[in-house]
């Protein structure tokens, strides 16, 4: 099994062990992901970079696992394949964003 | 090398070939990981999760990479080993929320 | 009629005509609040403030109006009074973070 | 003085008081809009809105304050007439959004 597969694997025996599949639709978890995504600002807030990391660097790891986390969560759930997505991305964002020479 | 440490060389190489190194401070990467988790969260707006996924699905693999890759760069800037952040967190999630008997 | 509520009165008149009132359920309308909040951080992604204002100025009065539009929807739809939720906050935050003497 | 300017003359005295006009520059006054709307969905994560107006409508009343907060005291920074924006947004939707017949 892959490195990341194996993480989602993790992360699913976690859930289910809770229960927490039905609750866990789509919708709900864009959500989570957003609300996730905005405790990992939070730490930057009225704060320069260095400040934040001075101050915050353990929540930073935890806020941005958090969003790690639901990422790996939705994509499992809408059942793709999280490299495969990341690499079709950056090839997308090859065209949109050419290198100047 | 393991398969996300692959994943991030791919997406800092496509950064430096942009120059896009200094521009890429850490306040800026988690107000960037931020919008793009709203606009995932966009997707779904109005919409049940059925109605998302029918309509959007093209769209929603892109946002769900795009807010991947800002977080293993920003991961990457800070020089956090992503498989590690989210094992721990797991484990504090285990705490948190103990399985029910 | 105060101005605020002669505000909302116009917001309100908007939706009846579109007949977007049972779309527009309270979940929803914080998902979209969320999004609108999220394009506006936009105009400020990878800018200083200044930079912000002299390219953005235009598209930062939209989305500042579209927020304000959508906590005065949600405000309405939720029969809260405007001006007694901001008042009562304030009074909060004052006990919350004390004046220093 | 209108009902709007006047609650800004108090979120403003409030600001003054603590010295904080220095540090909310546009950006951050951004990044903390988006982080409050984000705190309102919070109240909504994993509920219907009928749920969540049950168990959370307190938080739900303070959490559209500090949206508002925020949003008002990013227009008075920008010196900008919160009901002008919102009338011509308004005007605009309505031309993007036209009445069916």
């Amino acid at each position: 099994m892959n490195q990341i597969d194996a993480i989602i694997q993790s992360i699913n025996d976690f859930r289910e062990e809770r229960n927490w599949g039905e609750a866990h639709n789509p919708k709900d978890l864009a959500i989570s992901l957003s609300i996730e995504a905005s405790e990992l600002l939070e730490d930057f807030q009225w704060k320069s970079s260095e400040q934040a990391i001075e101050q915050n660097i353990d929540n930073i790891k935890d806020e941005i696992a958090d969003v790690l986390i639901y990422a790996f969560t939705l994509s499992s759930v809408l059942e793709l394949d999280v490299e495969e997505i990341i690499r079709e991305k950056i090839k997308k964002n090859g065209i949109k964003y050419p290198v100047k020479k």
